[in-house]
């Protein structure tokens, strides 16, 4: 570990471009699985048809198709009015088979390379890779009866680890965009590295914190907190935010880059359980990637919620999807401010 | 085959962006390996250096170098000033791994990816992909003693079918562009599908062309020519390129997206074979991609230089370096037209 590592600091720099860049082969992947192997195109064809049908009729689990249909748009080949999707001119011309100009036989050139063949099978099966061989994939999560990357010591570590790069850049700027001068005891939930209960523990000279997250994958958060000299003002506590009650006393919650690890019917259940542990006028801080409301972009939230579609059991979601659940469990929102690295915090406050 | 086809037509929609999106994989790979197999950031370091030596110091092919570090310009991480390559601070803080607000970890996660080791592998031989096996992969190119996917019957149907898309959408627009109004035997080069002669012939009642290919890959432009009813005005010309005499009595000599598929020696030879063979006056259309004269980007172009490298012997080249071997070999550069789907064509004039 680095030594320079505390305090935190707010980067000179975006690495917003250097992320865009790595995840290239998102859209090689979609776009090559979307002509070749479930003929998207050629399904719709020239007509106006409901999503929901084909969906149905193409035997995609909602999850699948979601990420598929948000980065179609983002690609700028399907358009959506009045709930019937319709392509562009671009897909018309270019990727519909029989187009006079259709260069779909060249988009097959890459029918069978490797990830374009592990992006269809996670499509068809909306399984995340690897959710059976945890050593060598990156498998985010935790689940009852799935052995999960988080659960061996340096698996857990490593991951843990490779992760915190970017939260050591985000945190700083989300801790200084929104000081938590009225709070007491703050609540990480799937902690990870800690670092963003240490920004806001560097930020806020009063605060004290809980870092919630799974045995192995506190090791690294204890280390970090050791050398940013915040023991005192922090308490690890193993344990399992689906099973194990919720810590009490706390008036903030921060959910960092948890929930699109989740798939629907999971987020709605842990947003419910957390807002509740809340007192009236208790704060949750939703920091993430935001899709548009509209589900067609932005391209780079696009193919980061394929990579997580990819890696975990969730994928981007809207702020209006995120509104509707908090706003369901009592909560109402209260601000949006944007980080960095393509992410924001939505602030919610209990009704 | 589609009877709608002929005449060819200029589509309405450039299918660039398609292209791009499906190049994006080119981006994660040179990216990843940049980062994680070749420790180019850590080499580089704060320092401004002589890319060549360090080149050497890595044993890279100078073909290899070139997409590489092509690519890293583009993606914005390295400059070059007075002959030395230093790194952007966008490179020094996210990629340098002793940064503190380094993500070089993160990008780690996909070390293994199969597209990221493969590009490894290619970088590290400078061999394209399945030149052992041609039946599986894509391999456009002609060499004696290695079999090439274009030697055989079905492959070679297939792979040239597959590219024809594109010329289907840019030869309308180059024989429209640069009509031939003053021309009588058009040699087309490595004639592939056929389409570019078939554009030029369409736009130009009085001239007549030669497909020059190999026995195979003529099989698809007989179709085309028949299809399009220029049987009499067309001679599908079995031969090699490298190895065989150039026809005779010819005044303008096409190079669609051919000279891309070869390394710099092959392309010098042919340039030079090709202009001996042209009387005084005589034109040479170089149509093709262009990256720019300091091989920094664009980023489409060095994206797709990676995929000509993955694919065959060669990769994009600039203006400069086209203009510069066509110079020497006696001829002279009189226009450049842009055209569709990144490409453009370089008019050269015997003189």
């Amino acid at each position: 570990m680095n030594d320079n590592f505390f305090p935190m600091t707010v980067p000179q720099i975006d690495p917003a471009p250097v992320f865009e860049l790595f995840r290239g082969n998102y859209a090689t992947e979609l776009l090559t699985a979307s002509v070749v192997h479930f003929n998207i195109f050629e399904e719709i064809g020239p007509n106006r048809i409901d999503g929901e049908i084909l969906r149905n009729k193409l035997g995609f689990h909602k999850r699948s198709w979601n990420v598929l249909l948000t980065s179609l748009k983002a690609f700028g080949l399907i358009e959506e009015e009045d709930r019937k999707i319709f392509l562009t001119e671009l897909a018309k011309n270019s990727l519909l088979k029989s187009a006079k100009h259709s260069i779909a036989a060249y988009i097959g050139l890459s029918a069978q390379a490797p990830g374009v063949i592990e992006m269809v099978n996670r499509l068809k099966t909306a399984i995340p890779i690897h959710s059976d061989k945890p050593d060598v994939g990156v498998a985010f999560i935790f689940r009852e009866g799935i052995d999960s990357a988080m659960d061996k010591t340096e698996s857990a570590m490593n991951l843990t680890l490779s992760l915190s790069g970017r939260a050591m850049n985000v945190a700083p700027v989300l801790a200084q965009k929104y000081p938590l001068t009225n709070s007491n005891l703050f609540l990480d939930v799937g902690a990870g590295s800690g670092l963003y209960s240490i920004a806001f523990l560097e930020k806020n000279q009063a605060l004290n914190a809980i870092l919630w997250d799974g045995p192995e994958v506190l090791k690294v958060a204890q280390q970090f907190i050791k050398q940013a000299g915040l023991s005192d003002r922090s308490n690890c506590l193993s344990g399992n935010m689906f099973a194990d009650p919720v810590p009490k006393n706390v008036d903030v919650i921060l959910l960092s880059n948890i929930l699109h690890d989740w798939d629907e019917p999971e987020c709605i259940i842990l947003i419910n359980k957390l807002a509740k542990s809340l007192p009236k006028g208790g704060k949750i801080l939703l920091h993430d990637v935001f899709l548009n409301d509209s589900l067609d972009g932005p391209l780079e939230i696009a193919l980061y919620s394929a990579a997580l579609f990819t890696l975990t059991e969730g994928r981007a979601y809207s702020k209006k999807e995120y509104q509707l659940w908090f706003n369901a469990a009592g909560m109402t929102l209260v601000e949006i401010i944007p980080t960095l690295a393509h992410c924001g915090v939505m602030i919610f406050r209990k009704d």
